[in-house]
């Protein structure tokens, strides 16, 4: 049973000389697949594509990643959920930072099991702000690349009492999750992290922002401030593996899950399952 | 011929669930190693345990990495020169950026060859201003992390044409090289920017600032502004494989190698030798 492909073929380990591993020289997708379908691929690999072109790594055919798809849902338990991430880094190269544009990017797609504390989430998550900032680069804001440190530590933050982290950047606004984009509604309009200097701009946020507007909702991307998050009528975080999960704990205060945050997954469950038929 | 060991044994792949290769979540360093002797490895293995720390992850008996450095070196050409990498993550884990802290983290030691353009380089090196500006973040300061991407883009800036970039941070100032540590003399002080709030404490950086103030030279560690580089007595670069190398060429504009550079330079040789013979 295939678990992982590296370049199309199973395997289970890189090689040691891997810009990935040295400098996490890379991009990578999180797809959730329910049921034995995998939700929003062409917009994960048009993300991963544009990331791919921002760090000049060659992005190869999209039919690979299609395949690798397939190969690993066809292996799996047919009727089980489960989660598939795309990695692509700029390959296995000497030492050093410049790279040999003639590179072959190591293309890598690793199944794993749903996480089970996701049925949980969706009745609501415990959030707390995080010390960890946000790591700023102007170079690298929006790309969904392999440098995740700042996550890591922010996570390390949560403990066993929340289930996620607000990360902020370095002049306390509000940027997004540990893994997760994040949404508030303040005065009946949702608003949601202007992410143009920092952030991962995740393709449920997008979806969410589209699907909003299609309902006659307001919109606002803006810079976001902690106390308004605090005093927001309804918070949410949204991710592809989590769908929509009202934050009903935020920095100790309890919060509702709203009318609009419970809209708004229904219409996110909408749009998955015709992107899902569209596909068949 | 060993080329590299992970985790003291002898391969060449490391397992694709390696939070290295998923998040850069781990620590590294370069030694230069000449005629057969690694240099300054006690202050490369302390400044290794100290970012790992900063990560928090496990740091191994150094004792591992002594003998790691040692096999590589016995089974090199004992007359050539290398240098070695060596790199400590915190090990295969699951999915997601939580980690359970009773990971084993993974130790690779990886040897390659001293780049020849370095002799090259002691001669003078071309240097630039970077567009791609230094990653930000207080936690992760200082820290020689492999989340890199920064260092990567901004020497794919560099062309043939140059050696060397500068890199600023989002205010423009003066950081650090893509892969070395910047001095300046100015009004006969010995400048080399602040990384408090970025950039990687070098070695090489930490024992010249030592060595200069041994010989009663002024020195002053601070903001620096790049008109300030510009008009500098002296600029070079430093770092564990290259040493000292000046900048003969800035931004498009020719420098002399001046007589601090040039003392310095003896200064770490002397450092190096002693070093050097205290370990044998």
């Amino acid at each position: 049973m295939n678990r992982c492909l590296i370049n199309g073929i199973a395997a289970g380990h890189v090689s040691v000389s891997d810009r990935g591993l040295h400098y996490g020289d890379g991009v990578f997708e999180t797809i959730a697949c329910v049921a034995g379908s995998a939700e929003f691929v062409r917009e994960h690999l048009s993300r991963m594509r544009e990331g791919a072109g921002r760090l000049a790594i060659p992005f190869p055919d999209p039919a690979l990643f299609l395949q690798d798809i397939a190969a690993l849902l066809a292996s799996a338990d047919a009727a089980g959920d489960c989660v598939i991430k795309l990695m692509l880094t700029r390959g296995a190269g000497r030492r050093g930072y410049r790279y040999d544009p003639l590179l072959a990017p190591t293309r890598i797609a690793l199944r794993s099991e749903r996480p089970a504390r996701v049925n949980r989430w969706k009745q609501g998550m415990r959030a707390r702000f995080c010390e960890t900032p946000v790591s700023v680069n102007s170079r690298l804001a929006g790309v969904k690349h392999l440098n995740r440190l700042d996550s890591v530590l922010a996570s390390a933050e949560l403990g066993e009492s929340c289930d996620e982290g607000i990360m902020l950047d370095p002049q306390a606004h509000v940027i997004e999750g540990t893994m997760s984009n994040v949404f508030a509604v303040i005065d009946d309009v949702l608003v949601t992290p202007d992410l143009a200097h920092c952030g991962v701009q995740g393709i449920i946020r997008g979806k969410l922002l589209q699907g909003a507007a299609g309902l006659g909702l307001q919109t606002g991307v803006r810079e976001l401030q902690q106390h308004e998050l605090l005093a927001a009528a309804e918070v949410f975080v949204c991710n592809s593996v989590i769908g929509v999960c009202p934050v009903t704990q935020l920095a100790g205060r309890r919060k509702q899950p709203g009318p609009i945050t419970s809209m708004l997954e229904q219409v996110l469950q909408h749009l998955i399952e015709i992107d899902v038929q569209a596909a068949e």
